[in-house]
C-alpha cells in the first residue's frame, strides 16, 4: 500500500462531468490499494472571473478581502468533488485551509506556506476516509483566508505529501507529462519519463508551464516525488506521465534533456553610462528598489570612457523598470535607453551539462547555421539561455531540438 | 449617531454595477452620522447555481459538504462589497462565518443561530470599520461550515443587530416595503408604514414572502426594530419601506392589516375512517414520523360509526403524507383518500381582532356573495384562514381587500 496525494487542477475540474471523472479516477487509486489525499485547483474559469469581478470593483484592492473573494473558487470544488466521490461510495470529507489547517505567512495574494498540520488529515486517512482539501488556500497570522498566487495548488499538493509523508505526489492536468520542447512548435517533441528537479526547475522558469517553480523548488527540497500526469486519459489509465526524482536517480543522463523558451521577456540597453567602480550599482539598485527581477546581463566592452549595460526583465515589468531608470538618471549618467520587447529567451537544459564540455557551442553553432543573431548569452550549471529575435522562436527551438538528438520519430 | 445593520439581499447585490450602489448606500448612511454593520446575501441566482450542482452530482448529498459549498455565495459578496466600500474611501472588512464566530448548531443545510460573538464586530466599529459580515452562515459545533436555509440571511442580520445592540436593522429588499396584499393581484394594495411583529409572521408563514419567517421570529423575541426597504431607490434615499415593531407602538390598530394567500397546499380527506378515541392519534401520528406538517385539520360529523378526516399541507410534502398514510392503513382502517392539490389558503391578518367580533363572519359572507365555496377554516388570535378552490384566489383577495377597507386610492 502506497499514500499518495492526487493533486486536480482547474481543466481536470472544469465541470461537473471531469469532477466526476476525477471521482472515478480516485476510486481507481483506491482499488489498487493504496490511501489517497486529494487536492484541487478551482474549476477552469473560476478563479479568473473572480479576480476580474475584484479589479473591476477596484484596481488596487485590498489583497486580504481579494483572497477571501478568490479562495472560494477552491472552496466550491472541494466540496462538489467530496459529494462525487460520496456518491461512488468512497468515504470523503472536504477541508478548507483554515480547517487543515494550512498556515502561512501574512503576503495576502501571495501567501507562502510555513506548515500544515497533518494531524486532522492523518487522523482521516486513518479512518478510511479520503480528505480533499482545497488547494491555493491558507490562513494567516491574522486569522484571515490567504492565497498562495497562480499556480499556486501545485504547492499545495506537495506541501501536503511533504506534511503526511505521501510516497508520491500525483499533479493531474492537461498535458500528459513533461516534453522534450513544446509539443506545439515540433511533432518530434518527446515525453520524458524522468526529469531531475533541478531541470524541471529550468524548464518552468523559462516558460514550460508544467508545474508552479514553487512546488518543484518545494519538492526537491523535501524530495517528494512528483508524477505529472494527464487527467484526458480513462480514469482506469493516466498513462505513464513524468515523474520528478533526484538527480542520482537518472543512471542514463543525458547530456541536454530540454529546450524551453519563454515569450514574456524585454530587453534594455542603457547607452553610455560612465565606465567607472559602482557604475552597475547605480543602475540595478533603483530596480531592485522597485521591485524588478533583473535576468540575463550583458556589459559591453568600454569604448572612450563609457560603455552601454544590457539586461533583460519580465516583460510586465518593462514600465517599472523604464520609470525607475528616468528617475536615476541624474545619479546614472547614461545618454538614453533602447528597450525591445521582440525578443525571446531559449535555453537548452540537461543535468549532464555537469560533466560535459561543448554544450554552448554546439548551441552558438547550431543557431549561426539557421543565421539567427545572438543578442545575449548567459549560462548556469545545468542551462545554457540565449535571447534572440522573436520572429526566430520556431525555427531555433527546432533546430536546436534536432541538434541536442531530442527528436523523437 | 444610530448603530444600524443594513442586509442587502440576493437582487440588491446582483452584480458589480448593484454593489456599486450598495456601497453608495452605505456611505450615505455614515454620513448620517451613523455607525453601519453590513450582512449580505449571495448575488442573485448563485445560490440556485451551487445548489444544482450539488444535486446534480448526487441528490441526497452530504448536507456538510453542500454547505461548504453552497456558503461561498455570501463569501463572495461579502469580500466584493468591502473592495467596493474601501474604493469609496470607507474603510471596510469582510467577516465570514467561521470569523465572526456566528456559532450554529449542527443541522447542516437548515442551522439555526445559537450565538454570534460580538467581540470582533464590536472591535470593528470602534475602529471606525464597516464590518461586511456573510449572511447565511455559520460554524458548526463540527468546527465545519454551516448554512441556515433560504433566506437565512434575513436571520444573521436580525441576530447580528440583536448581539451589538444595534437601535435598528435595515433589510433592503426587491420590494418597498410590506403590503397590504400582494400588489400583483390589486393594484390597490397599500403599502404599510408600520406592522406588528405578530402579523408579520402570519404574513409571512401564509405566503408574502418579504422576510424568513424565522428573522422575524428571533426580531420578536430579541425586540429588534426592522425595517424593511426597497434596495431599487435612490442611494441617498430608499424611501419610506415598512417598520416592524411591537404590537404596542401601533396606536391606532386596524382590525385587519393584510390579504395574504398561498397556493403551496394540498387537501387530504381521509374517508370513512372508524369514529372512535385514538383514531385522529392513528393518522397523525404516521404523519408526524414522516416530518410532514399538516396545517389546517377538520373532523366532519359523524355518520353510521365513521367519519371523514380533512387535513391541507404543504403540496410538497404530498406524496410523503400519501406514502405513509398508504403504509398505515391497516392501523387506520380507512375506505379511501382523496386528494387536491387545486387549493389556496386565503388569510385575513390583523392584532386588532383580538378586540373585534365579527373578522371572520364579515369574510364568510364576502365570499359567499362571490360564489366561492369555503372548503375548510381555522382561525387564530390575530388570523382566519380559509381553504378554497385555486381558480378563486384573485376574485377572493380583492373582494376581502375591498371589505376590510384596506383600498388604496
Amino acid at each position: 500500500m502506497s499514500r499518495i496525494v492526487m493533486k486536480f487542477g482547474g481543466t481536470s475540474v472544469a465541470d461537473l462531468d471531469r469532477i466526476r471523472i476525477v471521482a472515478q479516477r480516485v476510486r481507481h487509486q483506491i482499488a489498487q490499494g493504496d490511501e489517497v489525499a486529494v487536492v484541487v485547483s478551482a474549476m477552469a474559469g473560476a478563479t479568473n472571473q473572480l479576480i476580474a469581478w475584484c479589479q473591476s470593483l477596484s484596481p488596487l484592492h485590498d489583497a486580504r478581502e481579494y483572497d477571501a473573494v478568490v479562495a472560494t473558487g477552491e472552496q466550491v470544488t472541494c466540496g462538489l468533488l467530496a459529494i462525487a466521490l460520496q456518491a461512488l461510495g468512497i468515504e470523503a470529507r472536504s477541508f478548507l485551509g483554515w480547517q487543515v489547517p494550512v498556515v502561512t505567512d501574512g503576503a495576502h495574494g501571495t501567501a507562502r506556506i510555513q506548515a500544515i498540520d497533518a494531524q486532522k488529515m492523518n487522523d482521516c486517512l486513518a479512518a478510511g476516509q479520503v480528505p480533499v482539501m482545497a488547494g491555493f488556500q491558507g490562513i494567516g497570522p491574522d486569522h484571515r483566508v490567504t492565497t498562495l498566487g497562480r499556480g499556486g495548488s501545485d504547492t499545495s499538493a506537495v506541501a501536503l505529501a511533504a506534511a503526511i509523508g505521501a510516497d508520491r505526489c500525483d499533479i493531474y492536468t492537461d498535458v500528459d507529462g513533461v516534453y522534450t520542447t513544446d509539443p506545439r512548435i515540433t511533432a518530434r517533441a518527446q515525453r520524458m519519463d524522468r526529469i531531475a528537479y533541478e531541470e524541471m526547475l529550468e524548464l518552468a522558469s523559462v516558460g514550460a508551464k508544467v508545474l508552479q517553480t514553487r512546488s518543484v523548488e518545494l519538492a526537491m527540497k523535501q524530495r517528494v516525488r512528483v508524477q505529472v500526469l494527464s487527467s484526458f486519459g480513462t480514469p482506469d489509465d493516466p498513462g505513464p506521465g513524468t515523474l520528478l526524482v533526484d538527480e542520482d536517480e537518472i543512471v542514463e543522463k543525458e547530456i541536454v534533456t530540454g529546450i524551453a523558451y519563454s515569450r514574456d521577456e524585454a530587453k534594455v540597453t542603457v547607452k553610455r553610462v560612465p565606465d567607472r567602480p559602482g557604475v552597475a550599482a547605480c543602475i540595478f539598485g533603483p530596480l531592485a528598489d522597485a521591485h524588478v527581477n533583473v535576468d540575463m546581463i550583458v556589459q559591453n566592452v568600454s569604448d572612450d570612457g563609457t560603455t552601454d549595460m544590457t539586461f533583460t526583465l519580465g516583460s510586465a515589468e518593462l514600465p517599472r523598470a523604464i520609470a525607475s531608470l528616468e528617475a536615476a538618471r541624474g545619479a546614472i549618467g547614461y545618454t538614453r535607453l533602447i528597450t525591445d520587447k521582440d525578443v525571446v529567451k531559449i535555453s537548452v537544459v540537461g543535468v549532464g551539462m555537469r560533466s560535459h564540455a561543448g554544450v554552448a557551442s554546439t548551441m552558438f553553432r547550431t543557431l549561426a547555421d539557421k543565421g539567427i543573431n545572438i543578442q545575449v548569452i548567459s549560462t548556469s550549471e545545468i542551462k545554457v539561455s540565449v535571447l534572440v529575435a522573436e520572429e526566430y522562436t520556431e525555427l531555433a527551438v527546432r533546430a536546436l531540438h534536432t541538434a541536442y538528438g531530442l527528436d523523437g520519430a
